[in-house]
């Protein structure tokens, strides 16, 4: 009977899944308020079906048989027993609220205007901050919602963990600065879409993407959303002279489509048929992207395709397409931002909105001190807010907590790496482009738990250690090591 | 509070809606299984709020003010009693074994094997005749169907406007026989669909398509969506040889849009929000694709477009092009039959579906009876199911007494043309490509009542007189007339 519930649970989210994930790829604009509704109408039905005094007495009189079916029980009583003390209405306010947000932020990114979706974002930290109190913590109400997406997660290890970080990625950066730069010869040409659109569908299939059970589409800011039981599908964007742009958007959200598509069927849309947590699940994207995506073998291996398609690169071996790939460069764009500066780009916003859900930053004043932190720490001078503040979705979105996955996937990733190569010839595969050996260790250790461990137990489990910045460090270190020394 | 109860049932039927929609378009093919029980839920959950007590009481204690009020309330209560008698189980299997049928169905149809899909439609057959039982009727179970689709139509009623037109097609049709037959320049010449869809997406635009909300994509048979509020999505089908295939698909698809995107908005989402019955939104749909999109002046002013995107048609006029898109031939597939020829195919499923519901003929007999009838009346052997009982989706998707709809829409046209003809000077308006003077006498006469009137009585009301034969015998007669002496 609980599996019944929650199945009935699990067609209501797909729905709604489906309602965002059209808002963003192909809905006509005059319908965006009405689809504001219909979201809201609908994420708040599951939320009343998620909180329910009947869902309350399946969890209370479940007699789990074994390991999984308690994990089941486990998971669903935490998740249950959080949502019950957010009221439907503050839910529905919130969902409703953020779901015009992030519309009118689509609008004031167009127009480089912060000022039009200030008070629409005001609203949303307003209604974050009250949830974050009904939700309740024990020192920091930012404890509250990051724990949404990584349970067991604090903004007091977050914080220890950046700024180890923070640090040694700053002194790094010098370092390489001194040294002669790379030459990126990739961005700057000018591709047409459709020409990208094939390399990107070509990529997909070479690294295995199941086209039975997912699509690629084309959305403003690139996402991987699980629609339904064998139907998740992801998104990229064309920018006509960053070529990069669509093939790195790209394997990315496969990595996090890979994960989703992975989890066994028979967890679907019970409490622990996802991911381990928004950093495990980031740290496949990442994994995928970077550790796979930025490294020489890869480009050995796709080169012979990329040559075929882009024939105005053909004068470049594999070397110099893989170096171009991997410049190292203080950046104004997260998702464009190499991978060792990209964390700067995540520490700032981790900060920002620790600082706003705890009511030391006001809205109004997001611009100016985004501006100036991107200063202290990129080390540039933001003068456009589409730069700035203004460039990613989450915080209109109303997603408060969600930014330090992102970091915690990279530091994830490189731990996960570090122990699938002690058993696998990880760079050997990855030339020859046989990613079956990889995908199924992946799937031992990581993808066939879905949510049953937490991610600390998880990267325990997997590494033998705590999540930590060595060997994200060792990684990168090594490989700016390899990039300059080549 | 009864409007906003309305507004809350109208948001789960678009995400159904959109369900539906996705299913047809972009859903992954693996997807299908999940999406079946997921849209069975959805709609099993609108059903639930379309049929509960508080609905009941809230049209009950209704005090309308005015006659749109007194329409809501009226129509609502038709509707609400018509869907009390269904069994919410009955109607979430009829759902079910519909969605799944029509998966089974697109399958069947690529393998040409109505053997496959059987199974599923008897289980289809057998709900819908229990649902004709449970909505009850005086003579004859069809009537409590068809009566779904077009509110106070009978088996009786249909049948007799058919035999008047059966018996005048057939004649006319002999008689064209006998004439030099029709020159068709523009089929067999393969265009690739980009270019095709090209000219379907400036034809969208000549028509006056609103693109902010509405869309056109394509799928294995053409539709229409209202998805929601300021949403309404066409599909068409790009046939390599047949260009006359999307074209006329697509002016198709934007009459049904039209219709549905100029009813009042603050009826949306209300037992007024839709069109008068399924034959008066044929009529629309049939109204732009045959009685503007047919004549000779609608060619004669898209005829320099045509020729510009399809240089290979450049030697012929618009008279030419006119006379190739009325060619008058017996033919195997429904939505590719001409205008006179087309009710044939009409007159044989009502006639079989009728026979079904009645218990008559058994759904293993449908093709053979299938193939007997369309003999006897389109006078062409069928050798194969696909060109046969498997082209069209309606049985498989549960939609028995739809088809008499498609027939009664162009008797409906030709009466509203006749009737408009009288107030405006249609032929030059459409040569001008000047429609806004058509579309604002068809929202005054027919969209700006949404279903506040009965089809009967709104045909009256428009014309004068009940609906019948005689404007389309005189429409098609005169139009045969012009193109064999010219």
């Amino acid at each position: 009977m609980l599996k019944k519930y929650y199945a009935r649970i699990s067609k209501f989210s797909s729905a709604a899944s489906l309602l965002y994930w059209d808002m963003q790829t192909y809905m006509p604009k005059m319908a965006g308020p009405f689809r504001a509704e219909a979201l809201a109408e609908l994420s708040g039905y599951v939320f009343q079906l998620a909180t329910s005094d009947e869902l309350g007495a399946l969890l209370e009189d479940a007699n789990p048989q074994d390991e999984v079916e308690e994990a089941i029980v486990r998971v669903g009583k935490r998740e249950f027993e959080r949502f019950r003390k957010i009221p439907k209405e503050l839910f529905e306010e919130f969902v409703k609220a953020s779901t015009l947000c992030e519309q009118a932020w689509q609008e004031a990114k167009r127009q480089d205007n912060f000022k039009t979706v200030e008070p629409f974002l005001q609203k949303v930290v307003e209604l974050s901050r009250e949830i974050a109190e009904k939700l309740g913590y024990e020192k920091d109400p930012y404890d509250a919602l990051i724990d949404q997406f990584e349970p067991g997660m604090t903004a007091q290890k977050v914080a220890t963990l950046f700024s180890e970080l923070r640090e040694f990625t700053i002194a790094l950066l010098e370092r390489i600065e001194k040294l002669e730069p790379v030459h990126d010869v990739l961005s700057g040409v000018e591709i047409e879409p459709e020409r990208q659109r094939k390399f990107n569908e070509w990529l997909l299939d070479y690294l295995g993407f199941d086209r039975s059970r997912g699509r690629l589409d084309v959305s403003e800011h690139p996402f991987t959303n699980p629609i339904g039981l064998n139907d998740v599908r992801i998104t990229t964007r064309y920018v006509l002279d960053d070529i990069k742009n669509s093939i790195f958007s790209t394997i990315h959200e496969f990595g996090h489509a890979l994960y989703s598509l992975s989890i066994p069927q028979e967890f679907y849309g019970l409490p622990i048929g996802s991911s381990a947590s928004y950093g495990f699940d980031e740290s496949q994207s990442r994994f995928w992207e970077n550790i796979v995506g930025r490294s020489l073998e890869f480009w050995k291996g796709v080169h012979g395709k990329f040559i075929e398609l882009f024939p105005e690169f053909s004068q470049y071996d594999a070397h110099q397409l893989w170096k171009s790939v991997n410049v190292i460069k203080r950046s104004y764009i997260r998702t464009e931002a190499d991978e060792l500066t990209y964390n700067l780009h995540i520490i700032l916003r981790f900060e920002l909105e620790h600082a706003l859900i705890n009511g030391e930053l006001k809205v109004q004043d997001i611009p100016s001190t985004w501006n100036e932190y991107f200063e202290k720490y990129v080390g540039l001078k933001v003068s456009s807010d589409r730069m700035g503040c203004l460039q990613d979705p989450h915080w209109y979105g109303g997603s408060f907590g969600y930014f330090p996955s992102y970091t915690l996937g990279n530091l994830y990733s490189a731990q996960i790496k570090h122990s699938l190569s002690k058993e696998l010839p990880f760079e050997q595969l990855v030339e020859e482009g046989n990613f079956e050996p990889i995908k199924s260790w992946l799937y031992d250790k990581i993808y066939s738990k879905g949510k049953i461990y937490e991610p600390e137990v998880l990267i325990e489990k997997l590494s033998g250690e705590p999540l930590n910045v060595t060997y994200f460090r060792d990684y990168i270190s090594e490989k700016a090591k390899r990039i300059f020394n080549s």
